[in-house]
């Protein structure tokens, strides 16, 4: 019998526990307040662990996030390199997050924003219309759930191409590819609609910043639906005010809740949601690791594995 | 030489002259307010004719509308059985359309009116996540524009079926199709957001009303962005208060500009768009008129006739 715990510092993971005493009869998996021997604990579920979360659980070999970010979990200062860490991979997720996506997309394209002001006034006014074709968008980091999205757009009729840090095709031929630091600004040059969803890591802290605005086209709308720590807010308000972006949408901050100090509450071209664009559904995290659990003990590949060096 | 005429009683349409000028060597085409000699016109673009248009031009044989419904030409007395009348099919404005469709639809599934609510409060709130596959949508009239957005939400994730007057399969086998008066109950019973696309013809007279509203599930929306006729105002009205309707989008009017007076315009739970779901490209109105014009002169079957005794 192989033994694991779910925990996090923020969320009830009861439920994450009842998916495993539903599905899983091969494991057997506690909480922390349940009777247990700490030793033998080998896997687990996690979701902003404690600070000392893997000292107090040194045998723990293989962990997955609940969510696709696994920034939570490298955030944890006592994991060490003998941790294996997974990410998840959620169709529903990804078909979720495009969804979301494609609102802010179309609410820019279509400018929703001026009918509904107009409503408001009773005014029936026509406004100049755009098809998808006339509407560049640009998907920052393709992957799952990067490439899910950039594939919904361009069968939408969007003309859509993506930014990745390493060079790798992706099966939609009509999704140009850029790769690394040397193609991201010719990327960004034919960007209207910039969509982040890199992971968060060293190098993407703080890349959604002025200098990055500056090269998309003018105009630019930014879906903010990656992590918080790469956003340069100050950046964002002077790109707004100065007009080289017409708009934002932001899902993710780098303090959450979002402070009610914030300037992007009442910003009038900004759009808050409270880090809802998706999520990974209980039933998919839990059976993503059970098959993980399974490939860690029968010494085969896993799926989804983190290469925790790039921390992506 | 071919002689054909562009003209509307509502709208300029110098711009669909210049597009014949630009891309039609082999026809002449001409305005209202240019020389020419009524009696050699054999063809015309329309929109909206005035009511005395075909006796003053009785040797016009084919027209086609500048957009894809056909009513406005058909409620011009003056026509009779020998002129044939085409539709447009342009997939820019099927993509368009699609979109708009697509923008009230996610709308809906993600209560983004209650995210933009929360907003105006500085309120950080997680809402219920739904997954497209949650979300039942069904298409009323599964012609050309149908058949596109229910195409698009189906390899979106969205459970679609359509629903259309004649036995017709479509290629998607993933979006089942009803049809005819005995199916229509079973049609509205499995939707939840339903998407009126019809023609505008005695039998859509009137269809979207109360016993109509009554069948969907419980929490119904409706997206009309077929034609005003179709829509009983008061039914929508009272489908809103009596609460099986939860919310509506309405392009379309019985009488547009929509007037100050209709309460649709305040209502907290309607949006009021200006006929702008989508419109065809002069262009591409024009470029199939003249190819049909082209096969009408070889005697070959037109690409979009339509069949004037039943109006589509």
């Amino acid at each position: 019998m192989l033994y694991g715990i779910v925990h996090s510092s923020q969320l009830d993971m009861n439920v994450y526990l009842k998916c495993f005493e539903d599905y899983a009869d091969e494991v057997t998996v506690v909480t922390e307040d349940m009777p247990h021997d700490p030793s033998k604990i080998t896997f687990a579920l996690l979701w902003h662990p404690n600070i000392d979360f893997f000292e107090r659980y040194p045998n723990v070999r293989l962990v997955a996030s609940i969510a696709a970010g696994v920034d939570n979990i490298f955030a944890c200062q006592s994991i060490d390199a003998r941790v294996q860490v997974c990410r998840n991979r959620d169709p529903e997720q990804a078909s979720i997050m495009s969804t979301f996506a494609l609102w802010h997309i179309i609410n820019h394209q279509r400018n929703f924003p001026l009918y509904l002001q107009q409503q408001r006034e009773s005014r029936w006014q026509s406004l100049p219309m755009r098809a998808p074709s006339e509407v560049n968008i640009g998907v920052l980091g393709l992957g799952f759930l990067g490439e899910h999205i950039a594939n919904d757009c361009q069968r939408l009729g969007f003309s859509v191409a993506g930014w990745r840090k390493h060079k790798k095709d992706i099966k939609n031929p009509n999704v140009p590819v850029y790769h690394g630091a040397n193609q991201l600004s010719a990327f960004l040059c034919r960007t209207e609609v910039l969509i982040c969803v890199l992971p968060l890591t060293e190098e993407t802290r703080g890349i959604l910043n002025r200098a990055l605005f500056e090269q998309l086209k003018p105009n630019a709308y930014l879906i903010h639906i990656g992590r918080g720590g790469q956003l340069d807010a100050k950046d964002l308000l002077e790109a707004l005010d100065e007009g080289f972006l017409c708009g934002a949408s932001v899902d993710v901050f780098e303090e959450e809740p979002l402070p009610q100090t914030s300037p992007f509450w009442k910003h009038p071209n900004i759009i808050v949601t409270p880090h809802d664009a998706s999520d990974v559904r209980p039933v998919a995290a839990v059976f993503n690791l059970i098959e993980e659990v399974r490939r860690f003990s029968a010494g085969i590949p896993l799926m989804n594995s983190i290469q925790s060096n790039i921390g992506y």
